[in-house]
């Protein structure tokens, strides 16, 4: 099973919209995923799911549980101040070392409201996912001007429908 | 005023007795710093102090004003995960853009249990603060093996002393 | 004395031309600057300058005083291959480690063909000339697209004026 | 086939001894390669291989050949001022783009005189790699103080030779 990860906690949030954007196109593609959104994490999910609270959170071990259960996994990373949203490292540092993440497969996608389209982002994101012993797929599309380029669920932009296609069958085939 | 940021959370942190030992090589420059502990954060920070809940968390808003009123900062870093700890980036993500950072100047420092010391973390947050607009020191001492060489709240290893000691004659200086 | 270097030794390139722009604004701005294009570097550099070498190319020396004589430079840097071009790097293998960087200031601006803007590329950079010692201003401007927008040494997109002349303010002050 | 690049030109590098090393484990294990030592590289390959002179250095083309005709790859990589040497990059920005490395795999090594062991050097090379359409191995071994670890050819710490055996037990898998 796939489980695709929706990289911010934020309401209403463009990163969301493209995580079921690219559920569907798994579907299509014959490939059933589930979406895990940040946004489900405990209100105080900091105070009780990390360090010695390891593993203590009901809620947090049900997310982590989807992500321990799949061994594909594709991030929706949005840009954050020339980087990925805090909380997705968060979620990163409360799953469980290494077994939740080693030895599994990912795809990164990222996507900015600016022109840059959040390479360092992933770059960073890359690293850390290396570290937890987890393959990255090299095909990571940068989706600039989201917010011109993707309206009402759909791509206006048909360089970002081919990008993410080719993204699609390289990570089916990984 | 310089402002020492704890990087990490967690309770009983070995980041947190840096940053006490930070204030006091300060204080013994010089320098008045004041210690912003990410513990003090409240539990549901990331549901009241965040986008649309931005300046709306009375607890946040006493650290934010912190990070407002100081013009230096030193960041200790704890390496989680081959970068730093999720909740310091959120803690960037809550700060107001640009104005809490744009145009300071900062130092970093990294710890780290194991024997990278911490790089790949100040690489992360180096990009971060550049896009933030801020000054960032060249040199980043990073403490590798942390726990064998800071005990009670001193090093045993004079190198590391050192090490603080070229970073702070620079950071007065910068 | 500023230096500015151009970071690719391919014959006719927009780098060059950027440089000549950037001297040209430099002088408006008041200050006095020399180019250092790598284009000069001598042809055997590899196996003249380096390691064992280091010290012995007449030619390449004369570049190098100019790097050493210099407290401030500016890197037009080109995206290649999702960094900065190999002969850069080579570049600073062959200077004299750490005196020829270490403590002085430096402004990066990166260009590219594509979309991206050479985000990579700049960061990639920071990491090396913080390893050197040196200050890197935190306002890295990335021009995408660089053939649209820049033609017979002038700017055609207003933004791009506008990103170097702050940046160039904020170097003069820096 | 499996290709090993020994990624300096210096000559007696421990690089090399390190990639003899990495063909001897390689063929204990059952899989043939060849080393490309870029000491190979002409004289002046700076200025016959790249840019307009693509594909015009016969002596370039056989090295480009070995890299084309093989889909596996290992960097042996040293630490030079902060990341990987220049010349590496160099050697990339000379391959066919994108068929040289597009959809081949990698794995990378590196090795430090200091304490740091080459993580930037490694991060840095994954971006590149990536972009050029490349898999990398996420278990990248980082060899800190090669020269007290590693003597005459053989390594004097045992955990050394655990992380290359791990390495290329994932390696041939991959």
């Amino acid at each position: 099973m796939i489980s695709i990860i929706c990289g911010t906690n934020r309401g209403q949030s463009v990163s969301k919209q493209l995580a079921i954007y690219y559920q569907n196109s798994l579907q299509e593609a014959g490939a059933n995923s589930y979406i895990i959104d940040l946004k489900e994490l405990p209100k105080d999910f900091l105070n009780v799911a990390l360090y010695d609270n390891a593993g203590k959170s009901e809620r947090f071990n049900i997310l982590k549980k989807k992500i321990n259960d799949s061994h594909k996994m594709v991030f929706i990373v949005p840009e954050y101040n020339g980087s990925f949203p805090g909380v997705l490292k968060t979620f990163i540092d409360a799953l469980d070392y290494p077994d939740s993440l080693k030895n599994k497969k990912c795809a990164l996608l990222s996507l900015s409201s600016g022109t840059q389209g959040g390479a360092l982002a992933l770059s960073h994101l890359t690293d850390i996912l290396h570290h937890c012993g987890m393959s990255v797929l090299a095909n990571k599309p940068k989706l600039a001007k989201i917010e011109s380029n993707f309206k009402d669920g759909q791509f206006t932009n048909d360089l970002y429908v081919t990008l993410l296609k080719e993204q699609i069958d390289g990570f089916l085939d990984f």
